[in-house]
């Protein structure tokens, strides 16, 4: 059990450094460092795979299942011999060269993607994102017999355990709630421009980065945001990486939207608190991160969305931003930041969706990345099939690449099958946030006031410090009482939305 | 070969991984990341040995060897068999642990060290030090019948080839014309009080870090520095590390004293215009970079001191100091700057040194290394010894750890045998010096338009692109047309000196 220890504790340092490496290029390192970096990370990723999957792993995962055979299922130790088996068996499925092949494109792809958004250009990105899509169809090989289709594969690696057919089956009761809702309100609110939208929106305006970069470092600490453990750096596509001890979030600036750097500093803060939450006992081991990408973005969008966008926080940021920029927010009432932040309008680009919204542009993805790995849809009639479904879906007209199918940065790295996790993660959020509003009576009072640390310690309690101990729907079981369920996310927007646009 | 080849490309993918990782920890890492840091950069060298000094390397050796029989040894297929057998035979020495437990221990010290000189307080560096100089009396015994004596095996990691003899006959000669030169000018001198030298120097004075960044990035692009394959940022201590296409510089901004920023920000840039200039082809082969440090520091002394504290560059800089700093620098006619750039005065701190005091510096940390890993003086003993040793030498009277025994980052990081090459350099300096000039008679010219690229492209074509093809004693001949020789050194401190202090 020692020496199991000692040999899966050098993988996690070989993945954190992996994740630091990928936090650089995103962050800090020059442009054409980018060929070097990927044949880093791939030859990172060939002895982390050689590691990982080395017999003496397996010899001493047999001797280990011995060891705890007596134990609870339940305790550190069988959690630890029961995951690690997990991964172990799925790695040993894939060769090494494919898994460096991979991180090679991964990293390669960014700065492809990159140069291809800015201009505007999907012939620039289209052989890089067939070359991942042919990689990924190798990948999903590695498992036959394993899944029911291709797409099965792919969603594993972020939501173990969870089946595409199931995921469809939820989506299908999301759109059925959301598509009415949308309506409803597009019909209250009529036409306006974005330019008239925007007018009367104390979020929009002029905000020089700096002092936004000043007001997210006032805020995130009343969330958890330490000096000494923490970074907030600025990312073409904000993310958050680390360990306890070294959290990373980015976050994007855009002087003439304040809402981008507000909100997705608290998103990404949502995933920081996750993983700095996991018990230290768990670190250098396989439990000692998040269990789920669905799990970790109810984490994320529970505090971007739930507590960052409701009247209680509202109440107690609108200060902070008088203070930041008192010209733009004299005179503003809570009621109006409140209406600023939940404004619902179908819209091109989905890190900037509204919670009506943003699930309709994950369900394209979803659908869109299903036709693409089992062949039913060439890359090259790729753009053309996201208008025509963003038409379909949110009513909007896609005018360039850049804020249509070049939007997102997943596809460059070859993440297929992480998209659903995002909507999962809305469905999800709100199951956990009713049983911590349970468990926490003045919840709404402790916001108002900014005291987000109760919270923070309820979801600590009950999901962050486990890690990856319990599987992904054992862990929703126990934070949030059973399975999946999107009706209390219906209920919430429903309420909220129908309390802002004064529906029936 | 080909398989010899991608193997050392690996080993060379690794070991620019964890460069990568170190200048994270020095410029970017949360502080409270320093202990995951160290595990992840022993885990990273565990695997970097295992590659490195594995029996199939051994093997393909053997074999590339008979392959590359036949070539001149110049060429670069036989230059990588020598250089790879080299490191090869030294590598396996080293047990693994020892090399994890080596990396481990510096990562850890760099937050000790700093943490003990912003206190000030050498109790809290003294067990790290005794832990790091008895992992490298460990280490030393790896080599036992190989050298002549503990210090020349950590002599060798940085200055293949030289010995500690040889250095100190050099030293000898350097000090027999170093103290007759100081002492000439401290004559003509007398004695100002740091303060009225200060406030009779451009340099002192009041520069926000901010302006002196953006000075920086606007003189560093005249000597080759391209921000789209190099990064400027700030370190306690500042460093250069990187390959070509990602180059990355430290400086230090002190807002009373531009010249901390100015001329550390040229000589690391020296450092990376040698890493930058290794020929593409030597990219992930153990020829890719700077041959030794004494040669590297050749460079960054030469950059900084002989290019950047000469008339012609003065004359050059001084419209852009102007610029930026209107109100310090109106007025200020270039014998001035020069004169402030070169104003000799014995000091506290190595790196702000002046170049006729600087080597002192050196020696008496050549002296006490060697006496510390010889167990002559006990670490317990070393502030005292570094006390006494500055008065002697340089009449000083050390008034904290902080600014005596603590300013070095050196040590923390178990880099004993290193020092010496900063002198060594000095004196390589000149040696080149001599000969670009003599390749490039309109030097002075050139350099006061501020056209710095013929001076780099010969120093890239004489020096750089070769990078560790030939070992660093043949590298001198070839670059400088002899060994070692401090001549050209003196003499030029003799001229400079003599015409700014009109000496006899």
């Amino acid at each position: 059990m020692q020496e199991l220890r000692e040999r899966l504790a050098e993988v996690s340092d070989l993945e954190q450094a992996a994740g630091t490496l990928q936090w650089d290029q995103q962050t800090m390192m020059p442009r054409a460092g980018a060929p070097a970096r990927a044949e880093q990370l791939a030859t990172l990723e060939t002895v982390l795979h050689e590691r990982a999957t080395s017999s003496l792993i397996g010899t001493l995962l047999d001797r280990a299942a011995a060891e705890v055979a007596g134990e609870p299922s339940e305790s550190d130790a069988a959690s630890l011999v029961r995951v690690a088996r997990r991964d172990y068996e799925k790695a040993r499925r894939v060769p090494g060269e494919l898994k460096a092949e991979m991180a090679r494109s991964a990293s390669l792809g960014q700065e492809t993607w990159e140069r291809a958004r800015a201009q505007s250009d999907f012939a620039l990105f289209r052989s890089h994102l067939e070359r991942g899509l042919e990689l990924k169809r190798r990948y999903v090989e590695c498992f036959a017999g394993e899944f029911g289709c291709a797409y099965d594969a792919l969603l594993d690696d972020f939501e173990p355990g969870t089946r595409t057919a199931e995921v469809a089956a939820v989506f299908e009761q999301l759109k059925a709630g959301l598509v009415p809702l949308i309506a409803a309100i597009a019909e209250r609110v009529g036409t306006l421009s974005e330019e008239e939208e925007a007018a009367s929106s104390p979020l929009h305006g002029a905000f020089p980065a700096d002092q936004q970069r000043a007001l997210m470092l006032g805020i995130l600490p009343r969330l958890g945001f330490d000096p000494a453990g923490w970074r907030l750096d600025e990312a073409a596509h904000p993310f958050a990486t680390g360990t306890p001890g070294d959290v990373r979030l980015t976050t994007r600036y855009e002087e003439d939207h304040l809402g981008m750097a507000l909100y997705s500093g608290l998103h990404e803060c949502g995933h920081g608190l996750y993983e700095a939450g996991v018990a230290p006992e768990l670190a250098r081991t396989p439990l000692g991160s998040g269990v789920s990408l669905g799990l970790h973005e109810s984490q994320s969008r529970l505090w971007e969305n739930v507590v960052g966008r409701s009247r209680p926080f509202c109440a107690w940021v609108l200060p902070q931003l008088r203070a930041a920029f008192p010209s733009q927010f004299a005179g503003v009432e809570v009621e109006e930041l409140f209406r600023a932040a939940n404004r619902v309008r179908p819209s091109l680009i989905r890190v900037e969706a509204d919670e009506a919204t943003y699930s309709l542009h994950v369900i394209l993805r979803f659908e869109l990345e299903q036709e693409l790995i089992e062949g039913r849809l060439a890359v090259a009639d790729l753009p053309e099939a996201w208008n025509a479904r963003m038409r379909d879906y949110l009513g909007v007209e896609v005018p360039d690449d850049a804020r249509g199918v070049l939007q997102d940065v997943h596809w460059s790295a070859g993440l297929f099958g992480y998209f659903p996790t995002y909507a999962l993660g809305n469905i999800i959020s709100l199951q956990i946030w009713e049983r911590a509003r349970a468990g926490l009576p003045d919840l709404d009072v402790q916001i108002e006031r900014g005291e987000l640390a109760p919270l923070r310690e309820w979801l600590r309690e009950h999901l962050y410090r486990h890690g990856r101990k319990h599987s992904p729907s054992e862990t929703l079981r126990r934070v949030a009482g059973g399975p999946i369920n999107v009706d209390p996310y219906l209920s919430y927007l429903g309420e909220k939305f129908s309390s802002i646009y004064e529906l029936a």
